[in-house]
């Protein structure tokens, strides 16, 4: 803690019942300890900055005017989280933040009573607190729920959804609407302009005439029926008519970094019994840190770096990123043929569409935090002869399952999906692991799942997506960085549900599916330096099957183990139920599913929650083995050949 | 067609081309003969009536003012769509509506030219829309595209995503809000009441008013950019701010049932160069048939009925359904604890919740069709001490899939998820099937998932639901009536993960989860009456799996077989691979999984539809004596024994 900045005021609250105690005027100072503790930790760990400093005077005051943790403080995403994580207890350990044992990059049940919700997907708060308040206004219990959600998860239709239901909540929800005109990427479509209409068409309440628009509105009634009223709610409405035409009272716009402003009102707000209330903060995304108001991302998610140069830790120079890989491939073939359209939901710089977008802003579509209508706009678009990737995580692609069953699979329209994250994901924790795709998505007919074993597979998955017209179509791969393989000058077309048998052997077959196939490897090479001759192929697709090259590698062989980065129901079942279904397990079959294991594994390093999986090499050496001399007939066999 | 009524003007109308050889005046003629027609067909049929009937003017005025299928016309749900479907040369066939073999009762693509984008779930329309007007766009084409979406499907969040979207459409896309103030059941939330507000507030503009607006505003101008002003928007907009924020040009509200203000105003928004549009249209839902306007859920749904009378035809008396089941075994459940709640998105009577909500009106909440939303309220009321039960239909659950992940599965809240329609369901056809729950469900960590074998089965995990606050659970059950067991004066608390031996036998084992299980019975006795003496499991949980279970019969039986109403990836899935992990199928194991196919089923009788999916008692004596007789050692063996 040598590189720690003075915090004298900050070292003295432990918890919000601490900053409780303070005068109003000691505020100021306490913020820009808590900002400064801030920069100086993710300095150390890395993570996500930008959002944090953001909010420091917002986390500041509403721990200070509300009842925490019994009214219920819930951060929609969860990034912004760490100065409310320094704030409520958990300062000690601020930098072991998205280490693996250390603290989760986001709010956490588990961590702390201070977070009654976690999140780390979008927009999930306002209904999260509807269901707190609504829970004691049944119960009769006394509490509020704040949710702080931003301008750009405001573009999600599941943010709509609460608001459109929160009327029944009365003065038990406040939503406080932080607008930094940005979330990860400046957000797009309708609802942003019209914030910034309001924030530019109007000057932020000034003090003196905030305080008296407050008194006047927003005391404690006598007649809370009479207020009820379209007078009362345009008086400190200054544009906020979306809002309130869905039921909410609406204050605002108001400086998220005045503290003089902040509390005054958030007190009024707090005392009010009309609701429930939408208060609109306009923050700035890295406020008080030069280097991240400098920067076009606001440090939005950032390596360990000099706390006093802003310079960030340089990633050792590697292969190309997947992500890398799949945005230039996608380029080429847009560059090939002009149907071809992306689809990003609010990651342009994640899933490499900002590439993409370069090259062919026309044909790049930023629909916002929609996944929802991410994929059916693409529907929409195939149906009328466009060939769209809709480039989505594998954890947001959730989102928008139902129009994956209902508007593609169904209708057998050649949407092409681009799925990133697939797998384990390191620091970003379980809520971010891409486990389940494979499962979900090659239960249904019609389509087409693939997963890349290394970039040069990538390449060509890209490729066959691109000139497969006769349904969906989808391909998978990790974070991070490829394998270092030498990319195709020119890719191929894959043949549709054909594997490829990488190395062969004799007794021992592994089935690989994505980028186990490097452990796959590792372990043939050991289990050959055993005497078990050891087959690995890369089956490439999860569905349909490469059911010929299955037969055959599972009656050629003594053993033979599936491995995969996903959940249960994916690669290893359907090769277990194709081997159930053609018989081939009557005449006994030494045959092993690897897979995720059946839990949701918290942030590490991603080697290192594999290991925890048990999918690395001396895993799939140590499964092979234990098959071989398993015998259930009772005759015990050794493990050598 | 001897009921058929007399409509000499529709007889000429094979197509919309005909449709725009008649002249305006004859129209209204037309539309009567149409009304009449649909009622005759829905009669004759059964299905969804008061949606067509509301929109018969609708369905008349698009086709004659817009180019279609040219211009790409989406019915938002489609079960609306039975007019436009008589008016789009299906007339022939409209008398096999939603019978096997027959039309589907939704759009469908494979159908009709006429039908650019299917659909049956809700609020698809806008976002598919704009994929086909930016389509257009991106390919320098003609060609509009136009969603009629109920305010009901306005509740939802992919609606508001895709009015997000919209703005980059421009006078490509027309969005028609057909309000007619009721989905299926009266619609909820902020939204629906600020439409009443609008549609109270204001006359319906008189013809003449709306003649002189429309030919100041919306001619094509000359200088676009010019009219693009608030003071444009604002001539047409008599209270659409809402809208308007979000990008749309506003007009309305207008009578859906005045051909005279129809026509004028969608010959205008078609000839206009501003847009998006938004058209307000106020409809009523059973328009034109009495026992329609004057039934309560205006005939949203019926069974054949006496065009005269208005009479349905009453199903045969038989036991009672799982959805009232449900609702009967949850209101006992709330009447012994309070903390009881239940939670349904628009579907109260699908559900049974209607029942509930007559006893528990405060404990009950309907949040309009926004699933997502549902699910993540559900999981704030969990975590702050509720016991909440989600009813939503098993298709439904997929627009809440990241919701059950991400704020329920990861977190571990006990929500209470009721999957009602699980399974394959009839008329309805593929587009509402439950097929998918099991896979994607059984996958996540932290998950309980049940199936109940009839409706006694129900009661008790019902009961189990109720009891289980260690974290999320699930029951799924299917459509239609029960078996008729007795139903348990008192519910059982189930064992969590225990299946149990329905009926004992020695060669044969049939492993069944859910309502399969009267079909396993009848083939056990077949199966008995070969010689082959067989036992019958009902698993009762997906997950976690009865293991030992499943153990002591696949070892103790010469064959076994798996089935599930569900796809590959479910329990047949997760018994391999507990039979794979176990090292039980080294030595050789006869386990068969029967699941539905994969292909997605058109509507049918269910009982025809489990038929042609291989899952009745027929399928599996056959499913058992293949696997007995096949022999991958190359030894025949005999199929008795």
């Amino acid at each position: 803690m040598s590189d720690s900045p003075a915090t004298p005021l900050l070292d003295t609250v432990a918890t919000p019942a601490d900053l409780r105690t303070l005068k109003p005027a000691q505020l100021r100072q306490l913020a820009d300890e808590l900002r400064a503790e801030t920069i100086s930790a993710v300095g150390t760990t890395g993570g996500h900055l930008g959002s944090g400093l953001g909010v420091v005077e917002l986390t500041t005051a509403i721990h200070y005017v509300f009842n925490t943790p019994d009214d219920r403080l819930i951060w929609d995403v969860g990034h912004q989280c760490y100065p409310h994580k320094i704030l409520t207890g958990r300062r000690d350990r601020i930098r072991t933040l998205r280490m693996g044992g250390g603290l989760s990059g986001f709010t956490k049940r588990s961590e702390s009573e201070f977070d009654p919700f976690g999140a780390a997907h979008s927009s999930t708060s306002i209904s999260a607190a509807l269901g707190f308040a609504v829970a004691n206004k049944l119960a009769d219990r006394p509490g509020k729920a704040i949710a702080v959600i931003g301008d750009g998860a405001m573009s999600a239709g599941m943010a709509y959804e609460a608001m459109n239901n929160a009327e029944q909540a009365g003065n038990r929800l406040v939503v406080i609407l932080n607008d930094n005109d940005m979330s990860i990427a400046p957000p797009v479509g309708g609802l942003s302009a019209y914030l910034s209409r309001i924030v530019s068409s109007r000057e932020f309440l000034g003090l003196r005439d905030l305080a008296r628009r407050v008194a006047r509105r927003l005391p404690r009634p006598l007649h809370a029926a009479a207020r009820k009223t379209d007078e009362f709610a345009r008086g400190m409405a200054m544009g906020g008519t979306l809002f309130e035409e869905l039921g909410f009272y609406y204050v605002g716009p108001i400086d998220g970094h005045n503290l003089d402003q902040l509390i005054p009102v958030l007190e009024n707000v707090r005392d009010t019994e009309e609701g429930p209330i939408l208060v609109h903060v306009v923050t700035q995304k890295g406020k008080g840190y030069a280097p991240a108001e400098a920067a076009a991302d606001k440090y939005h998610g950032v390596q360990k770096f000099d706390v006093i140069t802003g310079a960030q830790a340089k990633a050792p120079p590697g292969p190309p990123s997947y992500t890398g890989v799949f945005a230039k491939a996608l380029i080429a073939e847009a560059e090939r043929d002009a149907t071809i359209c992306a689809i990003t939901a609010a990651m342009p710089s994640g899933t490499g569409l900002d590439k993409f977008q370069q090259m062919f802003p026309g044909r790049t579509f930023d629909v916002g935090i929609a996944e929802q209508h991410a994929v059916t706009f693409a529907a929409g678009l195939a149906a009328q002869g466009m060939r769209p990737f809709c480039a989505i995580y594998s954890t947001f692609l959730q989102r928008a399952y139902d129009q994956v069953v209902h508007d593609v699979a169904i209708q057998n329209l050649p949407v092409r999906f681009a799925i990133d994250r697939a797998g384990l994901v390191g620091a970003d924790g379980s809520t971010h692991a891409g486990s389940f795709d494979v499962t979900y998505l090659a239960t249904l007919p019609n389509f087409v799942v693939m997963a890349a074993a290394d970039e040069a597979e990538l390449v060509h998955m890209v490729h066959t997506c691109a000139v497969h017209d006769t349904g969906p179509i989808a391909v998978r791969y990790p974070r991070g960085n490829g394998t270092g393989v030498a990319l195709p000058a020119t890719p191929e077309r894959l043949e549709i549900g054909k594997g490829r048998v990488v190395r062969q052997g004799k007794k021992v077959a592994i089935l690989s599916l994505g980028t186990r196939l490097e452990e796959a490897l590792k372990a043939a090479d050991q289990l050959d330096a055993m005497g078990l001759s050891t087959t690995v192929v890369d089956l490439r697709f999860a569905k349909p099957l490469d059911e010929a090259l299955i037969r055959k590698t599972l009656t050629s062989h003594e053993v033979a183990v599936t491995i995969e980065e996903g959940a249960i129901g994916g690669l290893g079942a359907h090769v277990l139920t194709y081997a159930s279904d053609s018989g081939l397990i009557d005449a006994g079959l030494k045959l092993r599913t690897m897979r995720l294991p059946d839990v949701f594994q918290d942030q590490d390093k991603p080697e290192k929650q594999y290991d925890d999986a048990g999918l690395n090499a001396p895993n799939i050496v140590e499964t092979v083995l234990k098959a071989l001399r398993h015998n259930s007939s009772g005759v015990v066999e050794g493990a050598r050949a």
